[in-house]
């Protein structure tokens, strides 16, 4: 069982797509594709087995398209984007190698995931390779303000995936803590992500700030909607199961809203299952939560904030000329949130 | 029962110690800590708990002392290296946090490791987030040349860490195949902490790889020791185990040398042992194995192995004029080597 968020307000529109943004960047995505297999290479055979199986794996490379755009949007007519869109895409995997280990994960994007295939061990150090093959890649790029934005960036991302962790099965978590971590564990890399293509550019200061809000709020609408996803039907035509982070004990924005919304004993039922991990193995206490998502709008109303910061990407956008790039950046808002329903 | 090696030429000869070098460098080190203290500064508490556990267990501060006396032999006269030096030990710490999660190491110095406190979880997150703050040092430091060393041995360790792994419990591993891990595990980061040195003191190109050649062949001669060490009465007055590696089957060159030298049955000894990890309880099995090391003379050849990579890193200062820095550095080696008495 589970939800189906419907909002009338979504009927009769065409759906948000990534065409547009698939279309604009394909050639440079092609050569990003390039750098990253050719750069991931070692004498050491695991590393390229087990980065391939990740990267191949795929998922969207939203953020290296992001820097891809971001560097179109602002005119820039060289190369050092593609490179340093791969440095983005091998910190986010870098990112994601640690990250299953840290949640013992055994899936991601409906395969085998990594550490489930070669070991907790060679997820770390594979890991390692690839954060460190990014910093070398960004150095032959050679500008220290790139550096120092994606440098920032991975302190934050650490911080963040630090933070989640002490906050973990915290039912007591506030909304404002957690927006704390999902601006640092996703949002700042979308952030870095688009800021960088001002700064290959060599626009002015204010449009990088404007690219990085951009990012910024998109990150974390994005991760929003993520959450929301778990819960949700449309998760499962994506490949995946519901309830992942209701397992784990995950707090998330629909559980916080549910746990603040709630009764004494629905408080009770939230600390049980996402607290102590008491749960029902027939998965009705996962039937007890989605209905509690439901009572209490939480996905619904997870899906407004994430709206609220959408809105804030596209005014960001707001001081550059219209252009083709432009209209790709304004479609992943509308992409990103509308991946919902 | 531990084997005591003692080899006679090393009779009535003072001991070697890093007093030199800590008289040389003690001021510009006392920098370093207060650098390390205050960049380890995070506002997720957990951040600095966890990283100022492993880095105030201490250790030697050996490789920042490596950077802070090279810089001292080139005549550097600004304050550049203290960072950097910061920046290498953060590089190290890194290293053991992700390693001591690879091998489920409950100690480190004497006390229980980090992951034995707060759990792998946290090892590896503060492990990237002390990496990655290293390389926000360096980019504050802004030479792009350091970025390239720094940068460049990260990727190496964390390609050397992967070697290891996939060869572990190998007794079929050769002395080449061994020494190609430890280069990369170890000794890369001891080949750029030297090489700093000339690099902030623009010296020629020549004395940038004088300095690399001397800290590479240190660190194998010192890796080298510390496999020793992990079999020798010596490592009880450190306050630490006998025969970790050999618990865990660690293919380390002492045990290389014995499988080589040995016979069937010693061979088939090692290989339950050591590939099976199928180990008396009662601790048979180790007094075993450290006889059988004494019979093929492992560890003094391993530690004659040591001192042939420590006599390249000698040489390699010939270049440099006398001076109480060079003095310190030369004292360092015999200290390394002499560790294992």
């Amino acid at each position: 069982m589970a939800i189906v968020v419907n909002l009338e307000e979504e009927r009769g529109k065409k759906p948000a797509s990534l065409d547009g943004l698939t279309a604009l960047v394909s050639a440079d995505l092609d050569k990003v594709n390039h750098c990253i297999v050719d750069r991931m290479h070692s004498p050491v055979a695991l590393i390229p087995q087990l980065a391939g199986h990740i990267i191949a794996a795929g998922g969207k490379r939203l953020r290296p398209m992001l820097t891809l755009a971001a560097t179109k949007l602002c005119g820039h007519e060289g190369e050092r984007h593609i490179k340093l869109a791969a440095c983005v895409e091998f910190i986010h995997t870098a990112t994601l190698l640690h990250d299953d280990v840290v949640d013992d994960s055994s899936l991601r994007r409906g395969l085998a995931s990594a550490n489930a295939l070669w070991g907790n061990k060679a997820s770390v150090l594979v890991g390692d390779f690839l954060f460190s093959r990014s910093f070398e890649l960004m150095i032959e790029d050679g500008s220290l303000a790139v550096l120092q934005i994606l440098s920032r960036a991975s302190s934050v991302i650490a911080e963040g995936e630090v933070l989640q962790l002490i906050t973990a099965n915290d039912t007591g978590t506030g909304e404002d803590a957690y927006l704390e971590v999902i601006r640092a564990k996703t949002a700042a890399l979308f952030a870095a992500a688009c800021r960088i293509g001002a700064v290959v550019a060599d626009r002015p200061k204010v449009e990088e700030e404007a690219l990085e809000s951009y990012g910024l709020n998109l990150g974390i609408a994005f991760q929003l909607i993520d959450d929301v996803l778990d819960y949700s039907a449309r998760q499962e035509k994506l490949g995946k199961a519901i309830g992942d982070d209701f397992r784990e004990g995950k707090i998330t924005l629909p559980v916080i809203l549910a746990f603040r919304r709630g009764d004494d004993e629905e408080r009770a039922f939230l600390k049980r299952t996402l607290e102590d991990l008491d749960q029902a193995e027939d998965g009705s206490d996962l039937t007890r939560a989605l209905k509690l998502l439901e009572k209490h709008n939480s996905l619904a109303d997870t899906i407004n904030r994430a709206r609220h910061y959408g809105a804030i990407a596209r005014d960001a956008l707001g001081i550059f000329p219209d252009s083709p790039a432009k209209t790709a950046l304004t479609d992943i808002i509308d992409f990103c949130i509308e991946r919902a329903f």
